[in-house]
């Protein structure tokens, strides 16, 4: 599905404590609060699905973090990607580096999630393997080099030219916007990314583990509408 | 936990169509009113993650149908045993046929569970099974032949000396109330499940693909509680 | 490492009886008589990990089916890629469609079995798998539609596009042979294949559940080595 | 299938270096020597799958560390139960510590290899899963808590407990041998596990890592010969 022209702002709650109790409404409140301010930035938060429920009702741009490549059916504890016809999320997040899976299951994903007209953001470890999930046309993918996630090391900095190379490899097949992510830790690695063509940026601890994770949202949105 | 002595009706409601919409609403709905009837009967509902705040505000009563053996952290798409701290329900399935893990995850899932005062009902495919599942002192175990499961063939007439043996194993470990599981279909082998020994049934399709869930519920429910 | 620039003639020998049995003894004997005879082709015969020994004295150019993502190390009951080192294989399958793993594992499989120089044929499902795998340079990509593996239906009558289209995807990447396999049958099936520009096909039942497998191999190599 | 009654001192070479190189081939010689001249122990020795045609000319009491739960088929790069008919080991390690796998397919292993007329040395990290193996019948069981393996600390001093619950779980359901493992690293820690009831144990890196292997091997067998 199109997605509209804004930079991407995507928080992975992942399974912190935080992504579980008030934190997690309090960051979708100010997710609330900063999207009808900053036109120019899409907050996407990818949490739990124990919690689309809670937070649907107070923001509503939320992903899902997994889904399995299942229909409906006789599945103790898998979430059939047919269940997402029911479900209020826009999308999930795919094949993240800490729940890979193969490419067979992300095809699967993608063309199941596109008919039921959600969006699909896939992650990727490298240029290649972006590449080959170009060709399965996401709604978009985010690369991530494995060895900076939680880092503080950010990857616009670090390794700039796995986004350069990343985005080359995509165009190559597909114009599909490209994310970077790992390591992004201050505003200024966002937009750095954003720099080197990205359309935006997938954090995860810089803003789960924040002691305030409020003020460190609003610091990236805002520098981020500003670019 | 101690589990109060009532006889248990159990329905997974699986990854079914109608797990995850106005069917498991209706379910919820049918359960609530029974229960407040039936005195004798318990009712719990194990619904799909995604599903636990819709149902919680109807029903009560409801278990997740897997968790992960994970604490709070880094990772995306699972879902940790940490945050059942945070979440509604009163337990989760654990280790069912469709959904098999290894011992020491079960391990871990329900030495957690029993910290965060929550119910553990672990499932096994035969007496072995459940014999070493007994040495984890969970609140519940279900016995289902996994030949049987969606059969419509009742574990409690085909095969009740699955039951009998497996009451025989746990038992001679502790003093766990055994579920019977697999082909359950009408009323009557919830009762022959009983007779033999078990404390309730653990039901799925009978309940979920039928074209009046609620007619089935109430036929369980009036039967098992007048035993 | 560079491939002589021969037709290749690949057979899987999966798990089959006959993967164990006297006809594996036989099926290397066959290859090493055509061998020696046919020049055009190059027979590889992927066998399972315990008969590597027994067939390694009756012909050399053998491949394992699958090797796992390990260093040596404290690992019970894998096979670390490290290990190739000591063993006379001179490659490996990777990423079957029968065994299927994540990107991240292929690379680095790839990429150590370079450093002990030794070949890479990686599967895939589709044109888009194939192209990702494609920037690993393994030593030959494969490319086999899943539902067609086992089917007598074959790939290169039934779905030539998924041929060429991979072998596009592929070159535009980097210049690596690509084998077609899936329902392959007869030798007809190989020579369209080499038509629509691929190295040579990949085969298992055709072979492996054949009454004659020494002539099913005998009447392929002779047919693909007159192209 | 009846074991003989003497004291087994099992040695898993796991996936060191040492496992697929010449020290592989002389331990083998040493287990050789070994066997003829002591009669009250038994030595298996549990190789890496690629090794079994390398070792069987010098030893001939060998193991395999892991079998897959298929029968002959359409599998690639797995290692079915059924191929056991065709090879020369004795046996095979189940469920180790490094490699569990699941209930089910334990039962369905086991099952199988009485039927091929092989031995299944089945492990467990506590007692109540050794329990629930016993149901099953293998030829042995070893309990090995996790936290010890590779540690250095034996489990038959730090946790004797361990062994003497195991032994009581185990006997209970059936009169199967039960090795001890984790941490085992000098002779007294075998005897001191043989004392607490145990029928030998299962040893790794002690021997695997050790600079003199050969030397480890004799002083473990010549102790436990003289119990």
């Amino acid at each position: 599905m199109a997605i509209e022209m804004k930079y991407v702002f995507a928080i992975n709650f992942k399974s912190y404590e935080t992504a579980y109790n008030n934190v997690a409404l309090e960051i979708a409140k100010t997710a609330n609060q900063l999207s009808s301010k900053y036109s120019n930035v899409r907050i996407i938060l990818s949490v739990p699905s124990v919690m689309i429920s809670k937070i649907i009702n107070i923001y509503d741009d939320i992903y899902l973090q997994h889904i399995d490549p299942l229909d409906y059916g006789a599945y103790t504890g898998f979430l059939s990607v047919d269940s997402l016809k029911y479900l209020e999320v826009k999308g999930s997040l795919i094949n993240h580096s800490e729940h890979k899976i193969i490419y067979r299951d992300i095809e699967k994903i993608v063309k199941k999630m596109k008919e039921l007209n959600k969006e699909s953001l896939v992650c990727a470890d490298t240029p290649g393997e972006a590449a080959g999930i170009a060709y399965l046309n996401p709604s978009m993918i985010a690369v991530e080099p494995p060895e900076l996630i939680g880092s503080g090391i950010p990857v616009s900095k670090a390794k700039p030219e796995v986004i350069t190379e990343s985005l080359k490899a995509v165009k190559s097949v597909s114009n599909i916007p490209v994310l970077a992510g790992a390591g992004i830790t201050i505003p200024d690695d966002a937009i750095k990314a954003i720099e080197l063509g990205s359309s935006g940026v997938l954090i995860a601890s810089a803003v789960m583990k924040s002691k305030n994770p409020n003020k460190v949202i609003i610091d990236f949105v805002e520098k981020m509408n500003s670019v």
